[in-house]
């Protein structure tokens, strides 16, 4: 089973004080991502920013595309991004139209989709999926549970590359003990930690000591 | 039968000739729509410059929320937004967290939602619906029909106020007659036409002819 990948997810609402905590976790990170509140306030500058900071990191561009899926890969693509999310209610033609521009789309689970859904987007050349706790459901009050492992475990039964976020901890990895998630893509957790960059090293050493 | 708006979609790849349209057109429309790919590209600083050129007209934000509903929904506020897009399959807590901070939310039906989830929406307080042709459906050979218009009917009867978008011309206004549409919303047909000032125009007067 190879080692889940850590990504820091930016979503701040300046790209200033984004780029202040990427400074601090860049070098531990694995994945940096551009997050949707971000790129809607600065647009494809951030993306341009994180790509001359740091050149050789695999950057995630999060959008979360429903529609024009081609033109928005091929302008995020053009900033620096690698990888593209597309919301799991695009069309096919849309996962599709992006697919083409960017090295890979990654599907965000949202809402009601269906494993029928999943299976045509394999179908169709998609082979991530990012598997949510929604932001607000959390600050609803749901939390991490059997529920989810239980579809994550069957997303990649199917074949996908699975990338798990919303309100993950250190302490939450051990949940997922046994299960080849693709990524753990942590904001807040990290950004908002006493000591990020401590914070981003304690996830990296409990993937070690899980996956390792 | 109140006279259905004209909204001026701009999904342009950089702010400068999304001014240079809005200029042309900006007097004649009813609502100037900042566009996914242009926030994407611009960020928030699109829908400071359309507020700043039209201080009074509605301006729409067009992020196609998914998530964090609450921070983009006030940011875009900021910024000048009247209304704001969140995607279907985002969660009622996250349309409710948007639609505290602006004027009012605007569902982007885009795959496979419900009636049932409409009914959620309403119950939560949203009372906008966007009815589509995907972009890339649009592309891959799909145009309007019986079928679109059955689900906008359902749509008004059940209480949204729908605004119906895709590849719009003039002349696909008349299939609309009798239906009580809230807003038609058209890009390339006003901003590719040979005069986007008398496209716009043209738009305006068959809607007076025929909701007049």
């Amino acid at each position: 089973m190879s080692l889940p990948k850590l990504q820091i997810a930016c979503d701040h609402n300046d790209l200033a004080s984004a780029l202040a905590d990427i400074k601090a976790v860049g070098d531990v990170v694995d994945i940096i991502e551009a997050g949707t509140i971000l790129l809607l306030q600065d647009g494809a500058e951030v993306v341009r920013c994180f790509r001359a900071l740091y050149p050789d990191k695999l950057i995630v561009a999060d959008p979360k595309c429903a529609d024009a899926g081609g033109t928005v890969a091929k302008n995020l693509k053009e900033a620096g991004a690698n990888f593209m999310t597309c919301i799991c209610s695009a069309t096919i033609p849309t996962m599709k139209a992006a697919a083409k521009e960017v090295d890979e789309v990654q599907v965000e689970l949202y809402g009601d989709w269906t494993y029928d859904q999943a299976q045509a987007w394999l179908d169709a050349g998609i082979h991530q999926a990012i598997y949510h706790q929604s932001r607000d459901a959390l600050l609803a009050g749901e939390t991490w549970g059997e529920k989810d492992l239980t579809k994550v475990k069957k997303l990649v039964d199917m074949g996908f590359k699975v990338s798990v976020t919303g309100g993950l901890k250190v302490e939450i990895l051990d949940l997922f003990k046994g299960v080849e998630v693709y990524t753990f893509i942590a904001g807040r957790g990290i950004t908002q930690a006493e000591d990020p960059k401590q914070a981003a090293i304690d996830f990296q050493n409990k993937i070690k000591e899980i996956w390792g």
